[in-house]
C-alpha cells in the first residue's frame, strides 16, 4: 500500500496513492475542522504545497451536514480541494466533550455506551448517536480518502485497568468499523483506506497488545490516538519506540494530533509517516511565529538540536519598527509581501488579514521541515 | 493635471498621473483604513486589478503613527502597496465623533476651536490636536499622492446660518492647508496632488459660493464632500448639479464616500471621476454580495434600468443546496473557485475565509462597474 522510496533506520520516504494522488511521506496535513482551514484560501492551500487535508466528522456531521457535502461530491468538490482528504472519526470529539468508556455521562450530557456515543449538539441542544458504523457512513459520504475508526481515547492519567477496557472497547467498535466499511466502501479505484487507531494510554504492554490486535485484522494503515491528551512528552517516544516495532513495514503510520517541529522529527525517525496538528495555524493565530535557525537545514541538524528554529511573538514592542521579514529565507506571501512592523501593526489592531498571513507563513514552516525531513 | 480621453456631454474618462502610476478615471479607491483593506492582501488587490487606494488618517496617526510610517518610506511602501494612495484629512472622522463648529463638545471629549480639533484617542484617552497644519504634515509623511484638507462637515439636517458658518470655517482652513503644503511639500515628481472639499450642506447658493472660492484659490482637484450624512439621496444629484458646473475641466472630481453602484453610475454621468465606499467590503462581510443582471452592461444599459444589479443574501436559507457559483460570469476568486452552498457554509460557522471571499467578490464588481463606465 505504501511504496517505500528509502530507509534509513526506522525513518522512512515514501509514496501513497490516495484516490488517484500520489502522495509523498511523511507528511504534514492541515486541518480544515469544518470544510475550511481557518483564514485559508484553496488557493493559499495550493500555493503552499499542501498535499493532503484533514477534515473533522464530528463538525462536519453537525454543520452543513454529511447529505449536503454527499449532494456536493463529497468534502473535496465541496470545499474545491484537488486533492486527497483524510477525515477523523469523531472519537477525538467525543473525548473532548467529556465522554468516558464505563462512565454514562460527560458535558453537554454525551453519554458513551457499548454501542455508541449520544451527545448534543453545543449549538442548538439538537441530539446525535454516533455509532461506529455512523462514523464510517459519514466517512463515506464526505468522500473521504483516508477514513477512521471510532475509538475511544482514555485521558491522561488514567489506571491500567481503564486503559484495559478502554482499549477492549476500541478494539471492539474497530471490528464494526471494518465490517460496516467492508459492506458499504466503493470498490475498486474509489475505495478508501480504512485506518485503525492504537490506543492503551501510557502502558508498554496495551499498547503493543492493541497494535498486535489491529494488525491481525489486516487494516490499510495504523494510527497512534491518545498522545496528546496532557501526558508528558517523554510518554510520546516511549509510546512510539513500543508501537512502531508491532506496525507492517508496508502500511502508512499515523500520529494523530501531534506536534511541535522537534516532536515531529523525532517522530519521523521513529518511523511516523503522516502527521497532523493545530499548532502551526492556532499559533499563528497568537502571533508566534516559526523562524528557521538553520539556513540549510538536514534531518541530521535537525535532530542534533532541537534549536534549529525559534518561535518569535509578533505582538514583541521590539518588532514596532522592524521593517526586516519574519525569516529572509522563507518563500510564503507574508516573508515575500511585508515586514514584520506591519504584521506587527495588523495583530495590534486586530485586522483579520494578520490571521491569514500568520496561518500561512507557520503551514509553510511545517511543509518546508516535512520536505527537508523526506528528502534528508 | 488630468488628461480627458473622452467626454460624453458631462461624463468623461481621462487618465491621472499619480506618483508616477498613470490612473484611468473614472476610478473606485478600495478602502485601507488601517493600512489594510479589511480582509483583503496586497495580491488580492493586484489580482483584483485595483489602481489606487484610500489610506486613513486619522486611525494610522494614532496607530501606527504617521512618524513610524515615514520611516518604512511611507505608507505604500509599509503595506507593499505598488500603486497611488490617497489619504482623507481625518475630517470626516472628526465629524464622526461628533465635533460641531461653535459648539466646544462632542463624543469622546472633543472640541472644535477655530485652530482646529482636540480629541481623545476612545482605545487609551490619549489627547491629540489636529489643526489643519497637523493633517497635511501628517499626510505628507504617510507618502500619499493625494493629500486632502482638513474640512469641517455638516450634520444633516442643518440650518442655512450653520452650514454658512461652517462653510467659512472650511475654507479658512483649506487656506491654511494650501499655505503649509506650498512650504512642506517636496517638489518637482514627488508632489503630491492637494485636494480642496466643497461643503455647503444641501443649499444651493453655498455650494456654488464654495466651489467657486475653492476654484479661484486654484487646487490640483476639488472633492465634494457631506453628501453621506444621512441625507435624502435626491439631494445628492442636485449637488452634483450645481457644484460640477462650477469646477474646472481639467481637474479631477472626486465624491467623497459614496456609494451603491446606482449613484456610482449617476455621478460618472454628472462628470465625477473619483470615488471611495465601504458599500463594497462591508455588504460583503454582512453576506451581501453583488450579481450582474446584465451579461454585458454598458454604461447605457445601467442608466437605463437600475436594476442591472441584483443584491443577494448569501445566508439566505435558499442558497443552502445551491452548488452554483455567486455570479457565473464573474472571474473573481469566490466565483472562480466556490459555491453559494459552500459561501453559505463558511457565513454560517462564521469562518473568516468569508470575509475576505465576499470582500473579493463585491470590490470585483466594483471595479468591473468603474471599468465599464470607463469603456462605455
Amino acid at each position: 500500500m505504501l511504496k517505500i522510496v528509502k530507509n534509513n533506520k526506522k525513518a522512512r520516504t515514501g509514496v501513497l496513492n490516495l484516490g488517484g494522488f500520489e502522495v509523498q511521506t511523511p507528511f504534514f496535513m492541515p486541518i480544515a475542522t469544518k470544510g475550511a482551514v481557518k483564514n485559508i484560501s484553496i488557493e493559499d492551500l495550493q500555493s503552499l504545497g499542501a498535499q493532503i487535508v484533514l477534515g473533522n466528522t464530528y463538525h462536519l456531521w453537525l454543520r452543513p451536514g454529511d447529505e449536503l457535502i454527499k449532494q456536493a461530491g463529497g468534502l473535496a468538490e465541496f470545499m474545491n480541494w484537488n486533492g486527497p482528504i483524510l477525515t477523523d472519526s469523531g472519537g477525538f470529539q467525543v473525548f473532548s466533550l467529556g465522554a468516558r468508556a464505563g462512565k454514562n455521562f460527560g458535558k453537554n450530557g454525551v453519554k458513551l455506551i457499548e454501542e455508541g456515543v449520544e451527545f448534543s449538539d453545543p449549538l442548538d441542544g439538537k441530539k446525535y448517536f454516533m455509532s461506529p458504523e455512523k462514523s464510517i457512513e459519514i466517512q463515506l459520504n464526505l468522500g473521504s480518502n483516508v477514513v477512521m475508526v471510532l475509538d475511544e481515547c482514555p485521558p491522561f492519567p488514567c489506571s491500567h485497568d481503564y486503559a484495559r477496557k478502554s482499549m477492549e472497547l476500541t478494539l471492539r467498535w474497530a471490528a464494526r468499523c471494518q465490517k460496516y466499511f467492508q459492506q458499504k466502501a466503493p470498490e475498486g479505484s474509489k475505495r478508501p483506506l480504512l485506518f485503525a487507531i492504537v490506543q492503551g494510554g501510557v502502558y508498554e504492554d496495551l499498547r503493543k497488545e492493541c497494535a498486535r490486535r489491529l494488525v491481525e485484522m489486516n487494516f490499510d494503515g495504523y494510527a497512534i490516538g491518545g498522545v496528546a491528551v496532557g501526558e508528558p512528552r517523554k510518554h510520546l517516544y516511549e509510546i512510539l519506540d513500543w508501537v512502531v516495532d508491532e506496525l507492517p513495514q508496508d502500511k502508512p503510520r499515523y500520529l494523530m494530533g501531534l506536534g511541535k517541529p522537534e516532536e515531529i522529527a523525532a517522530a519521523v525517525e521513529a518511523g511516523i509517516d503522516m502527521f497532523d496538528c493545530v499548532i502551526p495555524t492556532r499559533e499563528g493565530r497568537h502571533g508566534r511565529l516559526f523562524v528557521w535557525n538553520e539556513e540549510n537545514p538536514t534531518m541530521t541538524k535537525i535532530l542534533a538540536d532541537k534549536n534549529f528554529y525559534q518561535t518569535i511573538n509578533i505582538v514583541n514592542k521590539k518588532f514596532e519598527k522592524d521593517f526586516s521579514p519574519i525569516d529572509l529565507n522563507c518563500d510564503c506571501e507574508a516573508c515575500q509581501n511585508y515586514s514584520k512592523a506591519y504584521l506587527h501593526h495588523l495583530l495590534k489592531i486586530k485586522e483579520p488579514l494578520f490571521l491569514r498571513l500568520a496561518s500561512i507563513h507557520n503551514l509553510n514552516f511545517y511543509l518546508k521541515l516535512m520536505r527537508v525531513l523526506r528528502e534528508s
